[in-house]
């Protein structure tokens, strides 16, 4: 099949047209109402005007424990020149006769008590002494203190919900005063879910190398269902006509809404368009000029919306913020709802792709103005989620947008402020230092690789790195490449040792060197361009084709899988393990997790970056004080891990 | 009972120390566990870490539609200078044998689908064209290009959720790419919640003069009921000991933390304190250096924690904010739980209690820069909770806040921006018609009354003032008002006429005036100082007196009542409906509503204040315009009340 022969887009529309396009075949108003508890309302809407059966405050009360007064019987009063006044009486709270007073007389009245007639204060009883059938005065009162009169706050007739409003623990209040405690609120939205596509496989069952579990469903699920919306996953899918037919089918029965994900983008299996378009209109959207978030499906059917969103997490996500849920808002009353923009400042240029929207995921953080640090990587992503604050909005008329412009971000409701960033390589080792260490902060952790750290570091989101950059010239680790950088401010906490070598399946035999590998034809796996470990390989190329007299580069382009790289020692192992490759370079530890083969070649050190300002903070002293004691019995879990006289040093740079 | 024999507050203690104090007797550290589906566990926290036990991706695969290839095949290919490779096989996604390719090889893949062995690169189909065995290429590739590499996002081992991380939609989705969908949090926590007080009814009840309804507990409930936990009413308890003490004891036997409201503030009849005091260790704080909110007594019962907030709505509010709800968010697991503050500039002057931290009710209006308008009113309110953006903060050491200073403001949760804000006196016309204009705006729509209202014009909070008062001096109603303020900026769109007189019960027999009520000694109630219609009844008094050559100070003091007064036209019919006074001064529709008598007396004219800025709003246009058209047939529904002229004239000031 050729690309001529597939489903070309329709026009794409633009990300601002896509509700008004959906608005004229669907009326994004709400699907009926229900009585609910007012406890359990909140941020419901409600769906008609609630009016006020009573007076508030139904009666004309005292705010104090006192006595109740003709405010110009005392007129005059204070502490050395006191009045008397005849105690005629006294109204207990809850009490439902209305007693009188006539002047120089006063009654007795608890908070909250029905206020006599006339009566126009009360005097609260701290200022009184009461003898027998009178009571002193030590002070004055003005007209109407510490009185709270009838329907002063509330009349009977007045609204006191408007239809529309979002209820809050304060209508509850409000309502509950009046005597309301149930409220017609617009009903729930029931949103049907379909994950489509043939490498789906539910969470519980077993993964084979080249399928994926559905996580998309528990993201929208749980999104949906945070704005009080009624969510059902349904079976996955595949990518047939009749399948994918059959679940929006039966979804479209039970829902108001239904959303399938994945499965959108024209592709070789895509069916999805082609089941939306057998409703009635059927297909009113089929592209949007985002990014990601290009191939999203509008169809309606009869009185239900269809959403196809993208597969891919970052899409799938980004669509749900722009689109699905105000669309599931706005149906179930929230007229207002939008997400929230906040302005950045762009810690990294980049680029703008003209006549398209770009949305770019980033962390955000503090310190004092707001930076956006756009996040590396495609819309594949998973991991990387759980760090985004938002995405950067690069407008389509925009090229290019230069380090330290501002910037709108969307931001992702539940997005936090963190206190400390520990950004870089992971190691399962410095992991487990972290949770000791971290257990009581609001810390954000992210395994991005050690490259990624340092910068993360050099543009001021990162507080901690964890690093084992080897420098090729001088073959030491971390320091040579930090000084490169120019990094700042920093100081290096001496880590501890990883012992390096190949990794290999036990029947393949003893791996004695990268011309061995290139001389057995063994499958190699590669790391990535920028790793240490890459650095090392290269180097053991070079060493043995000079010992040898070969041209390295020849020995490189014949390296089976020379190309073939994997982005840190674990996954080395992994493919390893699972027979994709036959050897790799990575550290004992993995070996021994695998259950492979080692052949030692050198060590690798493991250092920990850290800003000079976070240096004070109690948690980074324990962290320093754990590599210089602790560390050492702490070790001995990690097999291929040691420390050495450098572990623990603070150096300077 | 004298002031000497009550129970004394022990120490105060600041606002600061009550948690501090809180957690030497009670730790706030969570109760257990439960494991949750993930889609439903959003805002909830992660009571252990979740280690992945996948890598992610878990294979390395195609981020297109497309062909795999070594990309060194592919260097300096363009446009037109095109290569050809040999197709070798296809891959579809969900397919799980990994192929393998050699140099001037390919293989179809599709997005999501294995690449083979050692591919490093695809080549999107919209560059190629497939000839029968051979693909044509019209691009070259970099390494790595559209390819996403096996755990190059999480390894396996990594932890992908730390325990005492808030659980999100991107969680939800994170972990269950690594294949886990339920995941272990801190149990909620149980909330009883028992309303304490003799005047105390429950919604559904009769309500006698003298009772109110329970509406703290449905606040309470629906607070901490949003924060995730498990609230419980219970039936509200009378001031005894024994009741009190009988619902404490279930409430403890059933619920983690007991809340009671009300019967704190050490009056005649407070048994919470004492009850409170029967449990080990007991009563550890009773009263707290702030206002409102003085009177939080806590206690412990071995691990279960006592609450006793006080009764007045806004108090009850405010503890809830400060010790609540960060209580129940640590015994949650959520850490860094606090309220939330913004800056503010201060609209009006404020003034501080030496030593006591002040917390003011204010509405917070985006113009520019955030104003915060502090509300009137004592803590007893309700009706006007539902304005309440949050409390400004008043320190201890402020003794005065001048206009324009920049203040803290404690938010609401639920606070919100309005387009428009409609502040000022009620009216159940003006109300309809409102209901009718802003039908499907943001509107806040607030009755202070004319007075507070149009201040609130004045500092810039209101756009829209519904006003009805009389001047005085000439006898005019409202534009001479508006003048004396120096309101700017301001039209006056002319409103309508109601029809005001005497109400009274039948059986009093015709009001003649008000020399009549004071010589047939009849029980009056007054209207307010400031209001339009007190005005009145103070011109009344001077032209009857003047007539009769009566000393207008002695009639005012010989009317029965003249001192005892309703804030508005409804509670005026509503006492007198009540028989708590015989007459009062009132609008005929009130009149009608409560089925009394009505003797006219002159009529008053309600009018609109509108900002001169919002006039060019669609809605504000078509405000003015029913006012010019549809209000008189509108108005037939509404006794007493009248067009004329004048009606839907825009007078400029």
């Amino acid at each position: 099949m050729s690309s001529q022969d597939r489903k070309l887009y329709r026009r794409l529309v633009s990300v601002d047209e896509v509700i008004s396009i959906i608005e004229k075949y669907f009326p994004l108003s709400p699907r009926g109402e229900e009585e609910v508890y007012i406890g359990e309302a909140v941020g419901r809407i409600a769906s008609r005007d609630v009016y006020s059966t009573i007076n508030f405050p139904p009666y004309t009360r005292s705010l104090v424990d006192g006595y109740a007064v003709l405010s110009g019987d005392l007129e005059g009063v204070y502490e050395d020149r006191p009045a008397r006044l005849k105690l005629v009486g006294k109204v207990s709270t809850g009490e439902t006769k209305v007693l009188s007073i006539k002047r120089g007389e006063c009654i007795e009245v608890s908070t909250g008590a029905i206020i006599p007639y006339p009566a126009d204060a009360v005097v609260p009883v701290e200022y009184t002494h009461s003898e027998g059938d009178e009571v002193v005065f030590y002070r004055s009162v003005a007209h109407g203190e510490n009185i709270d009169i009838v329907g002063s706050d509330v009349v009977q007739g007045e609204v006191v919900l408007w239809k529309g409003e979002t209820i809050t623990p304060l209508t509850a209040a409000g309502l509950s005063a009046v005597g309301v405690d149930r409220v017609w609120v617009y009903r729930k939205i029931r949103v049907g879910i379909i994950p489509t596509g043939n490498e789906i496989r539910r969470v519980g069952e077993e993964l084979k190398y080249g399928q994926i579990y559905d996580s998309n469903s528990h993201m929208v699920y749980s999104l949906v269902n945070f704005l009080g919306s009624e969510p059902k996953i349904y079976e996955p899918a595949r990518d047939t006509f009749d399948e994918i037919k059959e679940r929006v089918d039966q979804a479209l029965a039970e829902n108001d809404v239904v959303v399938t994900i994945g499965g959108t983008s024209a592709g070789l299996e895509d069916y999805v368009y082609k089941v939306f378009d057998t409703y009635e209109p059927g297909v009113i959207i089929h592209g949007v000029k985002e990014k990601p978030g290009r191939p999203l499906v509008v169809a309606v059917a009869r009185d239900k919306l269809l959403l196809g969103l993208p597969g891919f997490p970052l899409s799938c996500l980004i669509t749900s913020h722009l689109y699905l849920l105000p669309i599931v808002a706005r149906l179930q009353g929230l007229k207002g709802y939008r997400y929230q923009v906040e302005r950045a400042k762009l810690s990294q240029p980049l680029r703008g792709r003209p006549g398209i929207r770009v949305f770019v995921p980033t962390i955000l953080v503090r310190r004092g103005e707001t930076l956006a640090y756009p996040l590396d990587g495609h819309s594949g992503r998973i991991a990387s989620l759980n760090m985004i604050d938002g995405f950067i909005i690069v407008r389509e008329d925009e090229e290019y947008v230069p380090q330290g412009s501002s910037v709108d971000v969307l931001r992702y409701i539940f997005s936090k402020i963190y206190d400390i960033n520990v950004i870089g390589s992971h190691c399962p080792l410095f992991q487990e230092i972290l949770r000791k260490i971290f257990a009581d902060t609001e810390a954000r952790i992210v395994n991005v690789g050690s490259t990624s750290g340092l910068n993360a570091l050099k543009s001021g989101i990162a507080d901690i790195v964890g690093t084992h950059l080897l420098d090729p010239e001088t073959m030491e680790y971390n320091i040579p490449v930090i000084k490169r950088m120019g990094l700042k401010d920093v100081v290096v906490l001496r880590g501890y040792i990883r012992e390096q070598g190949f990794v290999y399946r036990k029947e393949i035999g003893e791996v004695k060197g990268m011309l061995d590998i290139m001389e057995r034809k063994l499958r190699f796996v590669n790391r990535n361009p920028g790793s240490g470990t890459r650095v090392l390989i290269d180097y053991l190329i070079e060493e043995e084709s000079r010992k040898k007299g070969y041209e390295s580069e020849e020995v490189r382009k014949n390296i089976q899988g020379y190309s073939f790289e994997a982005k840190n020692h674990d996954t080395i192992a992994y493919l390893v393990s699972k027979g994709i490759a036959d050897v790799g370079v990575a550290i004992k530890y993995v070996a021994d997790k695998y259950g492979l083969a080692f052949t030692p070649i050198r060590e690798e050190r493991y250092d920990i970056v850290i800003r000079k300002d976070v240096l004070d903070r109690k948690d980074v002293n324990r962290l320093v004080q754990l590599f210089r004691g602790e560390l050492k019995t702490f070790i001995k879990g990690f097999t291929g891990y040691e420390v050495d006289e450098e572990t623990g040093k603070i150096i300077e740079l």
